[in-house]
């Protein structure tokens, strides 16, 4: 089996170093954090810099991360099956719940979304394309770990970190947790990763009943839930969503 | 002077190369269209895989860019101070003249949208964050070749193709309308780059007067012009936006 190339593999640590915690850091701190020599990582930093991966600062010197990523990570998106089938979907979705819709893969220890639908009112909203959701506490997060081999090994090895009270952290209740997820079909999240929000979520399957994906609506609390329980009507629609999507990815009815 | 590392340069050329045209390739394409072998080519491949910049699709083997991407590209739209500082402004802007409002920096040979405000009406429309936009032809392209003169050396050297009738194709005819635009302050587009579309950008400068990047509006030729000409309060309130958004720079005032 063909080794895996270094320079690679560091020049991929480098853009994750870049994409966490300070993001915009200078040579010395980017080779002592990696335990490279400056003149190594001063290389592959020339070279990823010439390639448009990361941005040094005039002033300061410092590097960051730079604008063919977001061209590249746009593509992604362009080509991204699952997406391209759930776009209507979640419009509708987003629409018959009055609340904001989410799509999401799973990527490393997390849910990465794919696509974001805002909730249909005139307010300020955040675009969270790109962003990454916690495996463990997150109704996206769950329905992945409940159907996804992958995922649930991902969450069981997780650091499952108390976001709130209500975050279930403990290995036998969170896959206590799953077993009903599973049972019922979806999963719900109501306070657990954020004060007063709350969501619920759905798996996706495609052609081959793999689970590819969750999809779900995230709101305030006092919307979603009605006497502490989500209101059936949320459920219903988000799991109508999440059959559409599958059957348009071709997965049988039955 | 250092030597930049082939196998990252390799493999950012994979990455362009799934980027641009087919974006779902086999390992022969690949290592053809590269001119490698396809030993070589499949190291880099399995260890951007590994990182998650490529995918492999199960059923075909064929390679599509990976999930990493979309993550390091949604980050670096995080550590971008010019969309931060435009965030408000550019709402702003796409609510008092009704458009949507795209905020552009120069990229590689053309405009890099880092940030799209919707038409502010409930018309289904396609996020374009992340989307390429030709130097020539367009208002934003335009503004950034008239004050950037690494923007202008890419659109002199560029091939500048027709999209319309109207596309200015003519090295000469092209350095006059850059000089009219550094002379009004503005750039339009009346249907050189989509038919039936117009658009206007200014230019937006940091403390140092540099310019970093334009902010423009884009839509229907039949809302944007009056008698063939560009409404002149859209002009007003896009240069105002410009203005506001370079100030918030730490630009000066005159």
């Amino acid at each position: 089996m063909a080794r895996n190339i270094q320079s690679l593999e560091r020049a991929a640590a480098m853009l994750r170093l870049l994409a966490g915690g300070e993001r915009r850091l200078g040579l010395s701190d980017i080779a002592s954090s990696l335990g490279l020599a400056k003149g190594t990582a001063h290389g592959i930093l020339r070279t990823l810099q010439q390639e448009g991966f990361v941005e040094q600062d005039d002033a300061s010197g410092r590097y960051q991360l730079g604008a063919e990523l977001l061209r590249l990570g746009t593509t992604y998106l362009d080509v991204h099956e699952l997406r391209a089938r759930a776009l209507v979907w979640t419009d509708d979705l987003a629409r018959s719940s009055g609340e904001s819709v989410y799509l999401g893969v799973l990527h490393q220890q997390g849910v990465l979304i794919v696509h974001h639908v805002f909730r249909p009112d005139d307010s300020r909203q955040v675009l969270e394309i790109g962003a990454m959701q916690p495996l463990h506490s997150t109704a996206l997060g769950k329905v992945l770990s409940a159907y996804d081999p992958v995922a649930h090994s991902e969450a069981i090895e997780a650091d499952r970190k108390p976001f709130t009270d209500r975050t279930v952290c403990e290995l036998e209740d969170f896959e206590h947790i799953l077993d009903i997820s599973r049972a019922r079909g979806y999963a719900a999240d109501v306070e657990e990763t954020w004060e007063g929000v709350a969501s619920v979520a759905a798996p996706i399957h495609d052609r081959r009943r793999m689970p590819v994906g969750a999809v779900g609506i995230t709101g305030a609390v006092e919307r979603l839930c009605r006497d502490g329980e989500l209101q059936p009507e949320l459920i219903a629609a988000v799991r109508d969503c999440a059959r559409a999507v599958s059957r348009d990815l071709g997965a049988g009815r039955f």
